[in-house]
Order: structure tokens, then C-alpha cells, then sequence
């Protein structure tokens, strides 16, 4: 998606240790209107799809799903929340996922209600890097036993591991804009 | 607002503690239809004010936020997120808010470079009950020196004090369902 490796170039920052900092538009401070044509371009990408709902996790995930799911028919949206490892709960599903970033587990929790066998869901993410919190999200799906028609991604870290354990997972995937790498300061697509 | 109001007696559960539960539609499962006529309605309560910015805090406001915000031109949303207190971080506006819920205190942000003395600021948030939350977005708004357009709340709890402080600083604030009382599981709206 050009309009989206533009924003990247122009107004994103590599930090040391393979960081990309986009708070400027994707997920602090959030720019609607690129939010609106990533939503556009998510439509296109899964054009085919019945999706009857937009699984995504908190934070950033939800205002990309929100504005997201006005393409897909005003489709609802829901989204896992995070709790620390340990606290119980019941009427959930639940995976546990680990966060290279915080160097801890934690658990992610959708209500039973919100998700089941007749769904056809596509998850939404900002970015893709281990992979660990969609793995989560696929997790839940299944045991929901849900249809997964997809994963949407707005930034995919090529170099890390998340793309191959999703197709592994046998999902298809779809990240709009993909970082080959990140070395001495350089953003570098892979297409 | 007749269709919020309605969604609220039909969907809503009340649980003990005077505890409303609408995460069928508000903040686990979010209903994107509902979410663009909150949107609308509050452009038209604030349809005088020349808003720059829509500011939040993370995670039910930002859905909220993103599709709100579309209703006033497409101008950005800042979303405040939370830390464990006494987190250090410079370059940030920080608050301290207490957490009823939680029983703990907690530090909420916001990058210094997405808030400035030149924005007119409306605040969205999903619930209003002790306040404390909106009081620290307040905070973080006046460090800024950003003027405040206003307070926009989804639901009130009328009954607890969060109305009372908002007013107090003489901030404007429109709440599209504003409820007097819980008792016995019943909702009862102050209109």
C-alpha cells in the first residue's frame, strides 16, 4: 500500500534494537484518514470474504478494527483484553501470550458470547513481528471454533519470525506494508 | 439519545454494586453502527466548537474516539495510555488517576508532541462514574495548554460524583445517557 510506505518513510523513526516508532499516525497519535484507506484496502484484500465479525486485541488494534469493519457492513467488532497470567475467569476463552517487549506472559481473554461456530472472522492488527499476540488470537478463534478467513496487518517486520508461524498455521495473510529491514537506520520494503 | 438509551435497557445487564454491564455493544463487542451515531451526535452538540484534536485513553475509547472523530473532519485522536504508577518517562504529559476498580493508582501519558497550547480539544470517553479518568485527561490537556472544547461521556453514572468534579473545573460536559440510579436492577435515566 504506497499511500502507508509513504507515511512510514516520512514520518516514522528506527530506534536502536530494530524499533519502528510510527506514534505519529498508527498508534498514539492516530491519523483518520490513513485510517480510512487502510480499512479500504483491508475490503479489497478480503473482497471475496463473508466476514461476520473483526477480532483484534487492545490497544491499537481496536480504532484500526473499528474504522476497519465500516467497510465490511458495519460488521461488530470485538476485542481481546490483556490481563496478567494467573487471574482467573470463567466464560472466557483464553490464550497466553508472551511479550518479547515486557519479557513477561500475559493473557489475552474473549467472552464466550462474542465469538462461535458460525463466525467468519478476519483479525486486525498494527503491527506483525513475533507474531505472539496473533498466534493468541487464532487460538482463541479455534477454540470458539470459529472460520479465520484471514489476517490483516497494517506493518509486518519481515526479519522477525510472525509471518511463517501464521502460515504455518495454514491463515492467509495479509500485511499492507512489509520491512525487509531496519539496519543503520534504513527502512528497507521487501517489494 | 433515544437509540443509545434503548440499546441500554435491552442489551445492558446491571450486577451487583451498581455495576451496568454493556459489553455486548460498548466495550468488549463493540456495534459499529451504534458507535457512528454516538459519533454524529456528539458533532452535533459540539457542532460550534473548531475541534483540532479528539483525545482519549486507552482501550474502550479509542473505537469510540476513531469513529467520532470522523464526524469532525477526519482530525486526529490522541489516546492517553496507561502505566503501573512511578514508571518514569520524559518528553510526556503524565497524571496520576485512581482506579476504583483496580483499588490502585495507575500514571497515564501522553507524548508532548501530539498535544500543544494551538489545539481545541474535545475529550471522548465511554463511561463517566468517579471521574478520575477524565480528570487526568483534564491534566494532561492544561499542562499542554490546549484549550478544552468539552467532555464528551457515552454513559453517565449520575448517582457518583465524576459529573460534579468534570463541572467544577468549568468544563463543558454532554453525556448521551445519563443514569440516576441502579437500585434493585433497575435502570433509571435522569430524563
Amino acid at each position: 500500500m504506497e499511500l502507508l510506505k509513504k507515511y512510514i518513510v516520512e514520518k516514522g523513526k528506527v530506534l536502536p534494537g530494530n524499533v519502528l516508532k510510527v506514534d505519529s499516525f498508527l498508534n498514539h497519535q492516530l491519523d483518520i484518514g490513513l485510517y480510512q484507506e487502510i480499512g479500504r484496502e483491508f475490503k479489497k484484500r478480503f473482497a471475496k470474504e463473508p466476514i461476520s465479525k473483526i477480532l483484534t486485541i487492545e490497544a491499537s488494534g481496536i480504532g484500526l478494527a473499528c474504522i476497519t469493519a465500516q467497510y465490511f457492513g458495519n460488521v461488530p467488532v470485538v476485542f481481546a483484553k490483556k490481563f496478567s497470567a494467573n487471574n482467573l475467569a470463567s466464560e472466557v476463552y483464553e490464550s497466553k501470550v508472551f511479550s518479547y517487549t515486557k519479557n513477561e506472559y500475559y493473557q489475552i481473554r474473549v467472552d464466550k458470547k462474542y465469538l462461535s461456530r458460525k463466525d467468519n472472522i478476519l483479525i486486525i492488527d498494527d503491527f506483525l513481528a513475533n507474531g505472539n499476540a496473533v498466534l493468541g488470537l487464532l487460538d482463541i478463534a479455534k477454540q470458539a471454533g470459529a472460520n479465520i478467513a484471514g489476517v490483516g496487518i497494517v506493518i509486518e517486520k519481515s526479519f522477525q519470525t510472525g509471518r511463517e508461524k501464521i502460515l504455518k498455521e495454514n491463515v492467509r495473510l495479509e500485511s499492507l506494508a512489509r520491512i525487509r529491514s531496519l539496519e543503520g537506520g534504513q527502512i528497507v520494503f521487501t517489494d
